[in-house]
């Protein structure tokens, strides 16, 4: 293991006890009836272990989304050109695409990183290249890379994350772009899970039964081929992952390491939190589960990670368009704890004991 | 019937399917794959069928927060007492509840109105007056009040929200404050969704198991004592609702004559809802169902309506706090649909035809 992962991994500690106490017991306080705010009250009092602070605070808001390629769209595992990668790494630095949209509407920065697209890409000066190889090799027949190869993509990761922490910063999104990403995904939730590889493929940009059947057996051939080490996760990682996928668990593991709540979006970032959390077990503490995507392999994946998804709204675009929504409940839930008036403060009398 | 009720029914007309058909079109054009942006989509949809407008906008946001108290409090079917309501209303007007702070986060006014709150309320610049009476009386004993009154408090709802309409309003957002309303709302939803008083019935701000059951016996003497008849909302309304809940349908009523959309809070919009929509089915195409709250009677409430709520998020707090959250998720279905690059725009490539 690299010096600035292993470093990284040894910052991560346990959510700070004292201030979720305060933050509870604040929150029985504040004029409502205890409890009434529901996942509000509950995000709130995460947010207060994360950034060890009794009244925690959102304001800096950013949303990183990587980017890369994946060897296997050779099997045809869905339908839309590997082209389509690079073009909505343009669409994202031309501020139009879904996640721009809603990232604007919540007040987040989207940080886009070339993690592996197969395309060469133009530089911009909002695209952050790190691109360590054009895209994947196909995962049907062969290791997706080696695990130097990897492991380079975490600390990708760790140093983007850790550059805009140093920038200040209150909490951090995951989204992704790459055409084919579904299905290394589905590869890493079978090992890294324990499902099976009907419960983790799903239907990805939307193809039909036949193509599913195919995909399922791609990703139990994937398997197969690469023998991954499921007590391994960057094993794992190296073998049927992803460079975004990676990135993105080297993401995790920066904001957790520096106490910066990570909202994590569908499915893609849930492989790379399934690998993240095999890596560093108390960083799971450190994740919101934004959504539950409409891909069919997420609803399990988040029950083996222990996450309650906030929403449920049929979304299946990645992109970081679920973490985006997430955001703003979290910035909202921190609201509500720090700017609610108390019952002393608003002269509000409070409930009688039941039959008195 | 009074004549600006039945003028204002008259207004409502059903959704504008030549605007929905464009917004829908526009959709499947945007850079995504078609459908992947789930409830948000719909939502974008929805919104052009109620203003007429292929390219919905939502910038004028105001919740409607309503105050009522409730002669049932009598019979001991919660713990808080009854000076809770007016308390609360000056928690509104200072800017220090849960409403107002989630209301600030989305960009929405609120708008506090006395509707029939037992205290004499002291004057304020932000608060609308149009107390009928000083609460209902107790509806296990006889009708809450008489039909004219239950209209005069529909009508206020269609001035107060006509009123914001004149201003410039492009969503309306419902909210409630009443200790007690929880026992007339399960009433209304016993007559009107043809519930039982044990499916309809919930746990208020937190009763335990041997005062639920009390008060699910003070809903069934209340429907016994008063038979409110099903067929007629106005009755059903004067015998067995509230204040506040009469003038949440006058909002519902006027908003729709008007194109607004109205984003529906919990169980007591919810109860309004029954009613205004009895009054005009057509109405309920307008709505947009926030949240199912924690009060039980809510989830049944919604089916029979055949509203699906954006957001489960565990919350039972009123005041239009979960509208909030609703009006959130609107304009960004909104932006998604205006903002976003289509295919053609982006230069990306679309899905090729399966098997080709």
């Amino acid at each position: 293991m690299s010096k600035l992962l292993s470093q990284t991994i040894e910052m991560i500690k346990p959510l700070d006890e004292g201030a979720m106490a305060q933050a509870r017991a604040r929150q029985d306080t504040l004029t409502k009836p205890s409890g009434s705010l529901g996942r509000l009250e509950e995000l709130s009092i995460q947010l207060a272990g994360i950034q060890a602070k009794p009244l925690p605070s959102i304001k800096q808001k950013v949303i990183i989304t990587m980017a890369g390629d994946h060897g296997v769209v050779a099997e045809k595992v869905g339908n839309w050109p590997q082209e389509v990668t690079a073009q909505m790494v343009y669409n994202f630095l031309g501020g139009r695409a879904g996640i721009n949209v809603i990232a604007r509407q919540v007040g987040a920065r989207v940080i886009v990183v070339d993690m592996g697209v197969a395309t060469e890409l133009k530089p911009h000066p909002q695209l952050l290249s790190r691109k360590i190889n054009p895209g994947t090799r196909n995962i049907a027949q062969g290791p997706a890379r080696t695990e130097e190869q990897a492991t380079k993509a975490i600390e990708s990761g760790i140093e983007i994350a850790t550059a805009e922490i140093d920038k200040g910063l209150d909490i951090l999104g995951t989204g992704d772009m790459g055409i084919g990403n579904t299905t290394p995904s589905a590869a890493i939730c079978v090992v890294m899970a324990g499902k099976s590889a009907e419960e983790a493929t799903g239907r990805g940009t939307g193809i039909a039964d036949k193509q599913l059947a195919h995909k399922i057996e791609i990703v139990k051939r994937a398997i197969e081929v690469n023998h991954p080490d499921s007590e391994k996760p960057l094993d794992v990682l190296a073998k049927v992952g992803g460079f975004e996928i990676a990135g993105l668990a080297g993401v995790m593991l920066a904001a957790a390491a520096h106490r910066i709540p990570v909202v994590i979006d569908g499915f893609i970032s849930g492989a790379a939190a399934l690998i993240a959390t095999a890596i560093s077990p108390v960083l799971k503490d450190y994740l919101i589960a934004a959504h539950v995507s409409a891909e069919s392999g997420h609803r399990h994946l988040l029950k083996h990670l222990g996450l309650k998804p906030l929403l449920d709204l049929d979304m299946r675009l990645g992109e970081g368009t679920g973490a985006a929504l997430g955001i703003f409940l979290a910035e909202t839930a921190a609201k509500v704890l720090a700017e609610m008036a108390t019952f002393a403060e608003a002269g509000v009398s409070e409930e009688e004991k039941a039959g008195s």
